[in-house]
């Protein structure tokens, strides 16, 4: 099955050269099994496993349905509004690409290729510590579109280079950045183990230069340095003029600390359920998050989403834009660009018709009696 | 298995000639498999499907057992009496055939054989405007046995045109207009654009002239028009003397304002799970619908309503009658106009007999005790 | 696989001749798969069985497990003592045969084989109105071991009949009339109907003259009649000095009634999911039907009784007796009376076992905080 | 598959003499398919099987998860300390080897061989009365590590004899005799019944005289005794300096009585599933159990603990430490110590990252509100 026009990307991984035919894609699923025949095995488990047992992988697909949608009728618009605005920035859709290492497996173009079709889109783009392509080269890839481009970054734990991470971010043209504070350690996913992968020493384009060289190398670094810590997050903070926004907050109780110490978001996910295996998922906590801001920081969410439905859902709990990674990633691996633009098109036209049928005319429309637990 | 003695529909489809034995049909459920076997992929598809990942359409099949019936003894009747009053008509049975788009698919006949078997069985028949059959060749074929005949109307968006309609169904003999308000976009079911399924131009009998010719020329007039509001209720119930009914409410609160507009009737239904995926069910929001209507208007339901046993949990929270279109189609497809009456001797057996050992005399004898939730 | 060395029963059915070995049989459900080798599938398939979709079939096994078991430690008897007494009478064992119709399908002995196992172990037997011997028969070959031996009455509906069955039980030496009470109309066993299964004329022992002759007469003598009522309870207990028992009651609001009736008893049962498919099971509503005697009755139940541990769900609910019909009817099948016997030894030590880790040192010792509802 | 190289154990059992590699072990589970191969089919049936329908064995390893994790950020150790005190001894890790019978199966060394590992991964070791080396062997194999050891107690009765054990374990260093108060009778594990298993008549190295002898005469013996009571709890505490520890306790109600007869600790199991089916399992009663204690007892669990996240969850709802039995029994029937060793640094290195991800720098940092009931 397929792979026989393979070629090496530059990162070691075999892509087909011809993109598969978008025709029998009719939602962001079906990208999944275009993207399993084509991608390596190893590129392929890396992107799709979970921790442990991959509870937690199951359950963020699973627990956006846990809410019904409860429409109103004869109130909206047949196409609803969804621009919003992310920090201050416009976005013509509040469905940005999350921060996903190691894109250049899917797509010899990887986040260069994600970046310029979130772009077009006017979708944010969130760029990866662990990007096989640098900030500046997607910085300038992305081009001025006015659409949200954020730097996640990764503090594990040399401040100075952070700092410079953060200084070249802001100067590649990025309006925020997003702090990743649930990596204490790394996440241990078994397949990855069983498959034998392994990041190539080559690709870790943003780590300190005593961390590059490998899993083995990036491990014992780890171990060498403290944790991140809450006075981090304000120095941190202190660095730039960008917004920052907490990438990994699953706790109410942990909100009211993260704006004091500067965060102007709460991003609420569990990793894609890749850290920590049984966790609670976003929609589970999401509503709570949104009450504990009290208004005073926008609040995103990912980790399973697929439809239109669970962005409304996460919409109607108060999450100004959702995120998601592994549709981006195998709609890139399926067609290149052309998979990610197929992406876009389809998420927001399954968001517009699930706002029209919800009853509203643009995503601030929504309302919590828009949705019901499940029985 | 069958096909052989295949000729095409009126409208296209191959339909076999000879109608499959009824002698194992023993509940609605054993029509679908016989019709699957004799209706073209494409039109089964087109029947069988839900929007997005067919959650709701699952949802519905499953809902109305997560409540359980609790019988009363030795206070019924062995057989109930169903006849029940509709709109201050009678109908001999509380269970109506939906309207359901394209029944030419089914069987030439299409609206015709489903309009006289539900006359026959002194059932509601509501014509869909997606009719296969004009309104007047409807009226005139279901006679005037005094049963139900109600004309469904989507207003997509030419009041001047839905008027003309209207009139033709008043003078037609229709009794009321359930006019459709959960359509302000198609609904978007994969299966259909799989199977490439495609209305053909020429069966779209009631649409305004610059909206007929296929699917594309269909949205495509969707996109130029307004979508139906509140105002516009008013405004369509001001054009006839017939009781209007608002079908494809599920939310209780749309219900006051339902009622203000016009509405004589509230029809809770999802579309079948055709529409939006993952919304609440019927059994889930009927009660308190019902409740919301403080007895100024009668609620109807339909969604997954297979058995007696679902109809006699509609009527225990309050339905005054309950619709479905699917065992219908299946059964016309199966064994033409005599599937449809069988199909209405089953669902009334089974709903009289549920009746009977849940101890009530008739369909008003039903209350609230009647049923617990599900564990 | 089997069937070799079958005879025909004197009710039509083969039975093979030689019984199964009862070497692999450690609970009541290995009984069913050695029956259904041996039963012809028309007789199995009546056994089995369900209204509907079966979902209360299922729901019946499943619903005892919504209840975990407490245990107390240090506390109870290594064999606690089951001995009970039911209606003034003693029982060895608190678990009875539930009047299972068509005893004969099983094996030529039918009641009679079941009546003397349950007589042996102590245990109460319910001889079916619907039986293939009769009162006297079964009356003679239980013997005069003490343990309950009751009439189960169907009433449908020639109350000079029925008072001639009542006179001839209560000379045979039952000791109660178990008057079942929900069977206002026969119950529609779909599987029944595909098996083209019909009960033989021949075999209605207990039927009023113009009601026998197969299932068709049956049907249409039912049609003639009224139903039963309440005022019929009480005239039905006048009758006779033996204490009436209520079979089929789901609904507290039931209970008063019952006793105000005469009822000396209350059988909490959905008729082994036979009757109306979906209606509540008897470990959800026994608790509560328990509480509404207030002591006035005694209370039994049924449906999907497999374990001691149901056993004592039912116990710890107020049952002072549960019942069972189809794992008798298996081990009868199987092994005829020898598999009865087993039948009896395998339910009773499995009770005991609950019982003794439960920490209790007899039947008595139960108490609701033995159970709590799973999550 | 494998066995080729089997040899006898001494206690009957063919076990391999290669051990299985263990490069594809990752988790806990995965010794389990490594034990399959390797154990005869009667010996693995042992271990593996529960009461009953099993259905308490399948509900321990689900219900950790009926609880989800919420993680705190920010706040966490890279390594979290996982030393614990048990009974005012230090242990490494607050996981320990629960007392499971006839080690011997698993490999030729046993108990000797779980107690090597565990004390040198500085976990507690539970010696289980039917242990297949003695009280003695085991207590000089270990070592004095300062891990704690403790003596698992069956009394089923003779209490001079158990006197004389409780003795032999104090003089041979074990630090806490565990009395097992869930065993009134025997399980009944029909696994066992199916593959004939029976304890070979030697193994049984620390019953009474008139006990020994194989399956038939322990239960025998059991007959003719009185079951334990309360009033032996304080007897048996008066016997030794050693603290007491009661296991099978699931009643928070039990709780007060078993302090105030001497217990020094709680220790909450339903006997991995082999006893009773259906009781609650250790998680849905652990919080309650602790509460009970008011700090007045240390509080144990087993049942089900296959991976860090479930200790974690134990720790919160405060359990002072968790024991498990199958995993090391299936580690060491699959690569004997080594087995086992790497047992205890897989369960400790996902718990350090479990609670790495929670947020806390040690086992003690741990908050009921780092768990919330799974929707």
């Amino acid at each position: 099955m397929a792979r026989k026009q393979a070629r090496r990307s530059p990162f070691g991984f075999a892509v087909p050269d011809v993109p598969a035919s978008l025709d029998d894609v009719f939602n962001l699923h079906d990208f999944e099994s275009l993207a399993r025949e084509r991608l390596a095995p190893t590129a392929y488990g890396y992107y799709a496993s979970g921790a442990g047992d991959e509870r937690s992988l199951a359950d963020n697909l699973a627990s956006w349905s846990r809410w019904r949608l409860v429409p109103r009728v004869l109130a909206g618009a047949r196409h609803p509004e969804l621009t919003t605005s992310l920090l201050g920035a416009s976005a013509a859709l509040p469905i940005g690409v999350a921060p996903a290492a190691l894109q250049g497996m899917a797509h010899p173009d990887g986040e260069l290729a994600l970046a310029r079709a979130a772009a077009r889109a006017g979708a944010p783009f969130v760029l990866s510590t662990a990007s096989t392509r640098s900030i500046e080269e997607v910085g300038a890839a992305a081009g001025d579109t006015g659409a949200p481009r954020w730097f996640q970054l990764y503090v594990e734990h040399d401040l100075a280079f952070a700092r410079e991470l953060v200084e070249r971010a802001e100067a590649a043209g990025f309006g925020a950045v997003v702090l990743t504070v649930d990596l204490p350690v790394a996440g241990y996913r078994e397949r990855d183990l069983r498959t034998r992968f392994s990041i190539p020493a080559s690709v870790q384009a943003h780590l300190p230069p005593d961390a590059a060289g490998g899993d083995d190398t990036f491990v014992a670094y780890l171990d060498r340095k403290p944790p991140l810590r809450w006075q981090d997050v304000a120095t941190i903070a202190g660095w730039t003029s960008l917004p920052l926004v907490l990438k990994g907050i699953l706790s109410p109780l942990d909100v009211d600390r993260a704006i004091q110490h500067g965060a102007r978001a709460i991003w609420v996910s569990n990793h894609g359920g890749r850290q920590l295996d049984g966790t609670v998922t976003a929609p589970e906590v999401l509503g709570e998050i949104v009450d504990a801001t009290e208004g005073r920081a926008e609040v995103y969410a990912d980790g399973g989403v697929r439809r239109g439905s669970d962005v409304a859902v996460a919409l109607v709990l108060g999450a100004r834009a959702v995120f998601t990674a592994r549709p981006f990633l195998y709609a890139l691996a399926a067609a290149g660009e052309a998979g990610a633009d197929r992406a876009f098109e389809i998420i927001g036209d399954e968001l517009r018709r699930a706002l029209a049928i919800l009853g509203v005319v643009d995503v601030a429309g929504v309302r919590r009696d828009h949705i019901r637990p499940a029985p």
